[in-house]
């Protein structure tokens, strides 16, 4: 379904709707589209209950000339969408969102972001890296995206984020991803990113929240180990879980070799939530998501 | 999603649609049963190229008294249907298929799909079970479904299909599921069923095609074995794919073992597909299947 | 690797055995076998840590007229047993373990292991059925096992219980399996059959622990369900686990689509750790489970 | 299990041996390494038929001295080798092996070598890397590994395998991985290495043998795409089948998105044969592989 190049993107929008279920939404949504002379490539929907429940959208049409005219698009759309008072946003393919990855010591998920970015696989603007170690400066750098490196530790919270919150301003970023970054954000911090920061956690959540999940589960006797990843909110570990993914284990395994084995899941779970949310397909409703793939 | 009581489903139509891409078609329909007073519970669509490819799309909705006015609903689509040159079919979700299983000496699939009918998790009325053995009748016949010994081999196929068409079309039967019936039907038998008859192929396909495939993945040293549902067609283990599934195996497994470990990947693929179909979830296009799941 | 009838099995004998790790050992017992004149199969050994650690062996051996020289075998390894301070048993894989299943309202589980039983691929006695519930008769006891209808509830914990544990000992029975039983056991019942009593929990342990676990991924917006086979301990889900799995689920599925799907899961976790009990390929140690297949 | 630091492994030997089947050979064996003061850490064995069938073996053990004495240790063995007439190997687990790595255009499965190199899960010491393409070269350069540009067509084949051949000699190479090279190897290159070059194919095997297996996979309609690693034979994709891997696909996919998708199976795949070879814990048997993993 993914198109790598701006330019076959030059012409896709995405259209993303929640409101309270009634009849008439789809058929006013389409008509809307069709008179306007968009085309639907794909459309998704879901209620969470047909009497009353809360309806949500998502349609990914094709409009020629798109990106001159996204501004009559939205203002026609507004009318529609105060009718059925709905919470939407029209969103180009084209624009990719400009993205901060923070990472620790342990390179493995940046890596396979990184990656991804190189070959054309991830929709998204890497504007910069940033870490409390200095260990991924090389690799990142020969990719010609800027690395700060700022110490980090529990006593300096607030400067660091200072520090942080600054770079993330600068740089207009819209979508920041933890790439196994070690050290825990302040609820201010968070604040000001609901729903735009993506966290790997190296466990099968709700299992093994907090520390050391790989240690706790080899301590538990587990028989598959996973990792998920979620939006970031105050509650340590409870936010929006977007994707989730398992490997098998046995008792040949000890904790470092969970470390091993998880490494390659926590990497391609994180890959795919960041290109999902990348690609407007994950709306998040009360602290569940709604992923349309 | 699956709602399993008949009266639940009291007022649940599904309306499956084909025809050549072109724009406003999901205005139309989405208008039509809008103006109808009917409300779209689940939508999915597929093209097979925005530019002149086909479109296919499956809507499930609510509509009071769908018994008693189908017919009406029916005729007032028609005149869409002819604008955009559809193909199309409205389906009652209270009508449940009339099934007939055709079964060998292996029971597992059969049994499998008798449990999840005691359970009700399966949207079909079972008719009756053919068997060119007596294995199975006791399990069978105890749920108060006919069971048919009718033997069967190569040497008596057109007397056997005769029987076997005379018992269809006796009991109305719109689907076929061959449970690991191991005898081959003539072009002439599936003819007269195009796309309604499943079969369950002890092969991850197009791999190990035909006879006595376990042996054969247990001669090449395979490392996963698997099981296909597809439709019949005259090409044998050729028709359009439904679903497949896979099992790892190892050097420690013979013949035999795949064999057993197989048993359980067949049941719950060929469970999978039967339920998509029952739930007017699979289009067949050219030689390949739409699941909108 | 599974032999399923008692004839080939004759002469198979499973030599089990925990020790503190030491060098020799291999040599000694595979010396013992092979003076005896006994053939080895399959071999599985494991050490917890090389220095100082805790050694475990699973011998699979053939043994001409093993079942008339049983206690000879026995008697003349307990010297080598003594010399390592070892933890051992000797079992015959032709005494197959008398086995009583328990299950309340949900058969999904009783089901499995029954088809199992019947198709000869479950190498146990199944010597009767205890249920709080009579929904299952019919079926258990058209395959000629006996079924007990006991009604439970905390009230008469001990009362139940009581009439329990009479019939598990007229029946000399060496395994309980807990198959989808929803009444707690009480410490006096479990202590009784340590390591012998195994449960399936419908969560990915230990997400979710006690009550309701489907429900409550639900709620938390899981991405994957699961379920786990353990023994039974005093501390509710924290018995020794055994086996686990997983599904996939989405925002499409409701808590009772949960449970559907976690059925087909949970159905075959338990079977392959039943299985793996009977074989002798558990062995606990602490609480965590070595299962050598 | 894998430990990565050669100092760790400075002592940890391996003993592959492969025989006709017959009582006490294991007895025989692990006395020798008990009389030797070796201590057994893993044990792995499998006999193809305990009668009359071949038996496989490998050991893995600490000796203290293993690499000054390792010849001694090997003579000693010598003589109990000749008695049962064994196939047999004993490799020091601190060599590792000299590896070549061969790419063409796509990089991801030589990246995800690389990276297990870098973080020292790959128990090899990749020697160069050889492409027909230069597109590779910065970043495996990087990493102080020289790179090989040499072009290839099916014209030139002898010369460039002259070339090649000769970069194998002189850098002692015991291992070729090839990570998506896409030329095809004459039968005088492979016979010099036999058992010695690991390939991934893009297809799950025997499905799709030979070229564009995506583009194959996609026309005719399969729900799972695979990735099969095995050694390279004379007869194209027909060598003993090291790993296999799928993942689900669906009518959502066209022919680029199972490439896309494939990626990271084959990567995962090549990786897990790699590693299995790595540390000796293949055995090819007539056209299979025996993997004690």
């Amino acid at each position: 379904m993914q198109k790598n190049h701006s330019v076959q993107n030059k012409n896709k929008g995405r259209l993303l709707i929640s409101c309270a279920d009634q009849p008439g939404i789809v058929a006013a949504v389409s008509q809307f589209l069709y008179s306007q002379g968009a085309n639907i490539v794909e459309s998704n929907q879901h209620s969470t209950d047909p009497e009353g429940g809360t309806f949500f959208m998502r349609i990914e049409f094709e409009y020629e000339g798109l990106e001159e005219n996204a501004s009559n698009l939205k203002e026609a759309f507004a009318a529609i969408a105060e009718n059925f008072e709905m919470d939407w946003r029209l969103s180009l393919a084209s624009q990719l969102k400009k993205t901060a990855v923070f990472v620790s010591k342990e390179p493995h998920c940046l890596l396979e972001l990184l990656w991804e970015y190189q070959s054309g696989e991830l929709d998204a603007e890497i504007a910069l890296v940033i870490s409390n170690h200095e260990d991924s400066r090389t690799f990142v750098e020969s990719l010609g995206i800027p690395y700060y490196y700022i110490p980090a530790n529990k006593d300096i919270r607030k400067e660091v984020e200072k520090k942080q919150l600054q770079l993330l301003e600068e740089n207009q970023i819209e979508l920041i991803i933890l790439a196994r970054y070690m050290q825990i954000l302040t609820p201010d911090f968070v604040s000001q990113h609901p729903n735009r920061i993506i966290n790997i956690h190296h466990s099968f959540l709700p299992a093994f929240i907090g520390a050391k999940p790989y240690e706790r589960a080899y301590a538990r006797g587990v028989k598959l180990i996973g990792a998920t990843s979620h939006y970031v909110t105050n509650d340590l570990d409870e936010g929006p879980i977007i994707e989730q993914g398992v490997e098998r284990v046995s008792h040949h395994h000890n904790a470092e070799d969970l470390k091993r084995i998880g490494r390659s899941v926590e990497r391609s779970v994180l890959a795919r939530a960041v290109n999902w949310h990348l690609q407007d397909r994950v709306i998040v409703h009360e602290n569940k998501t709604i992923v349309f793939h």
